[in-house]
């Protein structure tokens, strides 16, 4: 089969791979019928996670049909039609126990990063039951794409760790798809105001139509001044950072109100500076997670119900054999005015 | 009346000062029994608070008897014996509203700080109805002293907000009074482990007899390790925070276990670091707070149970007329063994 392989930094190529075999009773094999590329294969591509090994095949997101299973797989069978999430867990250790599967013993974050992944023409997912979700027949397969990650990326780390609630002034820091992810998911709990902040003049524009009351260019305005004339020199109730920079963070340091909440869903390379002079007395909240993927279910049903339109997140399709191209559209978002991208398996 | 009175840094005075009178219908004058140093009133004497001015009143923690209120006092009267809360509240405003009684737009701490204090023969107490709770007869009032401030301190901030729960493991950086409270009031959850942390023996000595399971003197071992030692390497369910220095907020960081919280109770001068690229991904939560004194009534209940003992707490005792004397012991305490000093007005 062919798959997008990583061969170390700035090295990547579409080439020939074997097909993927059931390793472990509990895996299944699926065809790829839909894949996009996230952030974090942006990340992997410049050598920023070195875990990464050469040769490993990327990506974490997708939907396709299930080719076979293992015996001891007992909710799907082989032609079901599934999403794959980004996160795999094996329900069983004391981490899944709790709900937090991002850090299951046997799994978490390991498709497309420890283990092969999903921009490939077939995957082989562990722990099938617990990482796979059945498409009814009739959805729209390339909208439940976003289901793989970053809606369920931004609905929990951002609006439900931010614990976003009705009549809310809230910020969101970085207009990137995973920051989208949250500005669509976050109106499920109706928020008085929503300031989206970024440097890129289109994604803001897209964040208007989307949802937000308010946009700040960060480049061209002091969004620190901005957010507080907005809000009445009081600050917001919830800032989400989705961008993974000290900069980003701290902005959300500057602009919460007392009693808030800092939802954190950037990936980080470097800490950050904590203003605990000035945020000790304020009743605050710093959150961190990594998806855990709890609220896929309850995604697919706002999906189902129209409630949430994934689709607006796509702007721009390829075949999945030409993955290079896309990566080069992806890698150059703002110039591209591209969010997600989605690779179809003809 | 006499007073204790602050005139500037290192500059104190038990001195004649004017009887405090009603100022506002809301207001009551107490006729101080016992009260207290709380550390703060140790930074208020070094001068870091700068906004307490000249001439002030030290001191935010007392029983006494009602001596006269003001028109609108409805729930005391004179001759009540009364609990003085650390924290004015006027129930009106948005954060009250909230029950965010430390953020009062008319009150908040304020207390021995921005107004006169409880280190005095009498003391007028703003919004009374909301600041002041009633002592039943046979009660016994040393120990409720400990009901103005560092029981509901370190209840809420550090055990509250640190979310402890039956079989967690807890760490405490910080056997001072504050944490000491937080340590006796964690119990009431049932954790299975409490690691106290501090560079005093004889803190740690105390920490011990009242329920810590493990202690560790930083200043002998490295406390993360031993605290690795203790958790078989996965860290902490909740770290209390319970000094205000970086060193300790980053312990706290470093000993934090996936899915852990991360409760500030120290009060901060300065920033601390945040170390996101390692934090980002770990589920974990950090809380900042300002005690709300909304447990008291809770925790008064307890006291009268006798499921709390903060006869524990205090370690000496003066007469009012000797607080020079007791300030001395208490900004001594790892000399003198001070935890809480009591200061009677004979």
């Amino acid at each position: 089969m062919k798959a997008l392989v990583y061969h170390g930094p700035g090295k990547k190529a579409w080439e020939e791979k074997p097909h993927p075999v059931i390793a472990a009773q509990t895996d299944a094999i699926i065809k790829i019928s839909k894949t996009t590329i996230c952030g974090s294969d942006l990340h992997i591509m410049k050598g920023d996670l070195p875990e990464v090994a050469d040769g490993r095949i990327i990506g974490h997101e997708g939907v396709g049909i299930v080719e076979s299973v293992g015996s001891a797989v007992s909710k799907f069978k082989k032609g079901d039609h599934v999403i794959i999430s980004c996160i795999t867990s094996c329900s069983k250790c004391e981490y899944c126990k709790k709900g937090m599967y991002s850090h299951c013993k046997d799994g978490g974050w390991i498709l497309g990063y420890l283990i092969d992944g999903t921009q490939a023409e077939y995957v082989r997912i562990p722990h099938a039951d617990n990482s796979l979700y059945i498409i009814p027949e009739g959805s729209d397969e390339e909208a439940l794409v976003m289901l793989s990650d970053i809606l369920p990326t931004g609905f929990e780390c951002g609006v439900l760790n931010g614990q976003v609630k009705p009549g809310d002034t809230l910020a969101i820091v970085g207009a990137g798809p995973v920051g989208i992810a949250a500005l669509l998911t976050a109106q499920f709990f109706t928020p008085s105001t929503i300031i989206v902040i970024d440097q890129d003049d289109n994604r803001l524009e897209v964040a208007k139509t989307f949802g937000a009351t308010h946009t700040i260019n960060s480049v061209d305005e002091d969004a620190e001044i901005e957010v507080m004339k907005i809000t009445d020199g009081i600050g917001v109730d919830v800032a989400i950072e989705a961008v993974g920079l000290p900069a980003t963070f701290e902005l959300c340091e500057a602009v919460i109100g007392v009693g808030g909440h800092i939802a954190n869903i950037g990936v980080h390379g470097k800490s950050v500076t904590l203003h605990m002079e000035k945020l000790w007395s304020k009743n605050i909240t710093i959150t961190t997670r990594l998806v855990d993927t709890v609220s896929t279910p309850m995604l697919f049903k706002t999906v189902q119900a129209d409630k949430l339109k994934p689709k607006q997140l796509i702007t721009h399709h390829f075949r999945l054999d030409e993955i290079m191209e896309a990566y080069d559209t992806f890698g150059n978002a703002a110039k591209e005015k591209a969010l997600k991208v989605i690779l179809t398996n003809a």
